[in-house]
């Protein structure tokens, strides 16, 4: 039987998608020879963790080395070169050619079945500057160290981040551990692309707090010397110079793909394709985690997805194939999540920008609810924003921002997003209370409350970006708070009706013109909305009540407060 | 159209399921009176707090008070009476009898709909003293405020906390840091009926290490006085006695659906019978809460669940049927979480003894896995049991502890039931990942990993009870650890083949044995299991390894250790 298996395995790239891979492959074949060959001179690796062990929040860079060359022969009986880069595919011969960093001479190693897991590749803006001795990228442990000594040798005191995604901040929020002063630059009108605009407004928000300069709507066109020996200034566009003694680019990735392009086989947009098995065009090649384009299961179709769960998963399923087990990748919704000094930001699926921009339009609700009993201690708001299908409430996305738990309320609906639930299902969803962990109606189960009273027509809302070209003469706006709130700010043209009298004092309104009403959170304003739709009112709710307006940056629509 | 909808609400019960039907009903209707007849002083407080209130987590009772009669006439239009016990219910002439506490006379209350939401009473054990005047229940604001001042008045030193459910541990804990020395008695086997004996073992573990005595096992037959003043002994069965300034009976609740019976209401066998609507025997009349069976979605049949999150759903759907919106109530899952000091322990869906008890045969999976990434600062372990259908693989149950984020995995795994997955769905399952938060393998996915390894026949395992039966002529049992973790402790009978080595060393190994193969938390050993099974051996993989054994309290399976 042994025979009818593949019996050589080899694996290009040696961290999280081919270490799965090669290990799975052990253990479903005893037999077969493995060879993993790794570029660079570390194998399996936690690259998540490098942003932390810049800051020292890791203070030990070996903690990161949960391998070595030597433990995966030992235990799994894999042979693991590392400093071997593969620079051809023998399709026909059916074998890689290695360059070891070392040696001149090139070898070749024959496969019956080749997986690549080369991963992306750290994308470096083709800028002037881009390779000043000061800027760099950050995602080995090469890399790592490189700046740890940079900073050390040049005690450098100003950085600059360019890209606010998830590496960008989670390196900004490190290097302020370090004592820098710290500047991120943007090309976008928010960091973090996955999320809306008004859900980053907080994180923008709390990385002022943190004394964090954000410079956003920032083309970077070029980092230029000084006349301070080692200073650059970070050049954008639109003529700001941002001093820097260090400049990190955090532009993203770029999936390895030139190897596999060069052997022929098929492309995508952006990375390698594969079939739902990992299978590129090669049938005994496969190719998994960042370097490929996987199914999105919102989108429909193939993307690239830079997440170290999902490369392990296709590392496993790609053995799994080889060795007859036919499991197939099920596409990813995208989950993430990044911490952002005291902050949280995560989200799934897919965000509205990103819907509209796919030509969809999606419905959605805004949240705001203590992480746990208000009662108990510690309770702080959460904001989360579910977005789904306006006709069938299926759900397509969802984000979430605050101090804590947010983790847990994203996985939560990661799982309804994949068990293809509707926002109404959310409603029902039965979630563990006791007050030092969640509230008996949990975040989750408010959105779908909100949710589901709007898809079955007993409120209707308004967002806060829809107010800006409402027309005052057509549509009153009733804030329901309490005097002492409305004092403290409102919005612009509102007239304050207390909730608890509105039921008196709307006989005061007309109803030649619409009524948009809101609270501090949106709770009061959906009950004003159902007195005034009652009263026979055109009456709207704010989604989020003003506290989305305030937090989600909508200054423009704040009135002037004497 | 408004003269069509019932006009005339009344609600028997003020807290969770009551007010969420009272205010959902405003929301519904503007024009009906709604009526909510409360027995107690006080609506709309926070039970589920009053542990923590009576401990000073939360220092002020008031804080339990959500809402008050007044500000549900402001602010709903509900008239809200307290201290007002219902005592019959004429289903003919469709009124309810009231019986106020400072008044003499009854008076009667009309309805078009009644909506009973009386809860679940505190259960006294009935045995002699149960009623002495250092004997407590703690479900009310009135009995904190009594107990509270019971401590102050008489300086109690020594409780003794009877059961060692949710309400008793959280008591437990809370006495604590009041500073009373404090000892459980619990009836069963093991504290928290709806978990495994293995799962409360490392929760016994926690109480003893906080210095709070356990008696186990033991029957309380009755409370006597002795001769110091205010001092009484708790005894038992077995003869055990143990001294107390104050007991806390928390032996569970009983459904208050006396007034439902009187009524001709049906009762199933624990509390209301009610259909998906919450709607009783009678049409007119609806149950919700802690007082009616609803059905568990595992068991399929009803059952009892005094749980606050579903109470306010079902307050929610009963107004919901009334104004003409048929929204079934999907039934339970049985989703909940407990904190023990520094513990959290939480299940969703049926145990394994629960589902024995039912005459099922599941199986289940247990994996030890950080909180999150090892290495980031403050990883903590979770220990996670998931239970699902040995032939289809679906899920049935999950139990979860742990020092941080139990939470987030049981709300994931209640999901994942309510979803109707199954355990290779989990290994499938898309979850945020950032070091602070998980791993790139969450421990969802682990168990999913595990469980599908199992159905696929890749791997087969035994569970540490299996073991006490298990000839030892007929089994061989290798430990995989390394020589210095056996040193410190392992198995009757194992013996010490290093994972590392085991290729070579198996062949020592005879065939005639079946070869039950273990490490420390289940991994290694299953890479043990792979290499034996491929090598033509019968072999096992112990499920959780040696730590189950030893935190699943089965001593009698360690080796001693000279």
């Amino acid at each position: 039987m042994a025979n009818k298996l593949p019996q050589k395995i080899v694996i290009v790239g040696g961290v999280a998608g081919g270490m799965s891979a090669a290990t799975r492959a052990r253990r479903l074949c005893e037999t077969a020879s493995i060879t993993v060959l790794e570029k660079g001179p570390y194998v399996s690796y936690a690259n998540c963790g490098i942003p932390y062990a810049l800051g020292g929040v890791i203070d030990d860079d070996k903690s990161l080395l949960l391998n070595t060359p030597e433990s995966f022969k030992s235990r799994f009986n894999i042979d693991v070169h590392v400093n071997s880069e593969v620079v051809a595919i023998d399709r026909i011969a059916k074998n890689v050619t290695v360059q070891k960093s070392d040696v001149r001479e090139q070898v070749q190693h024959a496969y019956d079945k080749l997986i690549l897991a080369q991963g992306a590749a750290s994308f470096r803006l083709p800028i002037p500057g881009a390779n000043l001795p000061c800027v760099f990228t950050l995602q080995t442990l090469d890399e790592l160290k490189s700046i740890k000594e940079f900073i050390r040798e040049h005690k450098s005191q100003r950085a600059v981040v360019i890209g606010g995604g998830f590496i960008g901040l989670e390196a900004a929020e490190n290097l302020k551990h370090l004592g820098l002063e710290i500047s991120i630059v943007e090309y976008a009108p928010h960091v973090l692309a996955t999320i809306d605009a008004e859900m980053a407004e907080p994180i923008h928000a709390e990385l002022r707090r943190q004394n964090v300069q954000l410079l956003l709507n920032a083309k970077v066109e070029r980092i230029e010397t000084t006349n301070y020996e080692g200073s650059v200034n970070v050049c954008t566009a639109s003529g700001a110079k941002v001093p820097a003694d260090i400049v990190l680019m955090a532009v993203g990735v770029r999936a390895r793909s030139s190897l596999a392009g060069e052997a022929g086989l098929k492309l995508g947009k952006a990375g390698v394709s594969v079939n739902k098995y990992m299978q590129t065009s090669d049938p005994d090649i496969y190719a998994v985690g960042d370097m490929v384009e996987t199914k999105h299961r919102i989108i429909g179709s193939p993307a690239l997805l830079a997440l170290a769960g999902p490369a392990n998963r296709q590392g496993r399923l790609a053995a799994d194939h080889i060795y007859g087990k036919k499991i197939a990748y099920r596409g990813n919704v995208g989950t993430s999540i990044c911490k952002v000094f005291d902050m949280s930001i995560g989200s799934t699926g897919l965000s509205v920008e990103a819907l509209r921009a796919l030509g969809r339009s999606p419905e959605w609700v805004t949240v705001h609810t203590p992480n746990h009993a208000s009662y108990y201690p510690g309770a702080n708001p959460i904001t989360l924003r579910v977005v789904f299908d306006p006709e069938t409430g299926l759900l397509l996305g969802a984000q979430g921002l605050g101090k804590k738990h947010v983790d847990k309320r994203i996985d939560v609906l990661s799982t309804a997003i994949q068990a293809e639930m509707t926002i109404c299902d959310l409603e029902h969803l039965e979630l563990a209370y006791a007050p030092p962990y969640g509230s008996a109606k949990d975040p989750v189960n408010m959105a779908g409350f909100v949710g589901s009273n709007l898809l079955r027509g007993d409120v209707r809302i308004a967002h806060p970006e829809e107010l800006y070209g409402m027309d005052q003469a057509k549509i009153e706006i009733v804030d329901v708070r309490s005097p002492s709130e409305f004092a403290a700010g409102h919005l612009v043209g509102a007239v304050n009706m207390p909730i608890d009298s509105l039921r008196e004092s709307a006989l005061a309104l007309g109803k030649s013109k619409q009524v948009l009403v809101y609270c501090f959170v949106g709770y009061r304003g959906y009950l004003g909305y159902r007195i005034l739709a009652q009263l026979g009112f055109d009456a709207l709710n704010l989604d989020g009540g003003f506290k989305s307006v305030v937090e989600g940056g909508h200054t423009g629509l704040l009135a002037s407060i004497k």
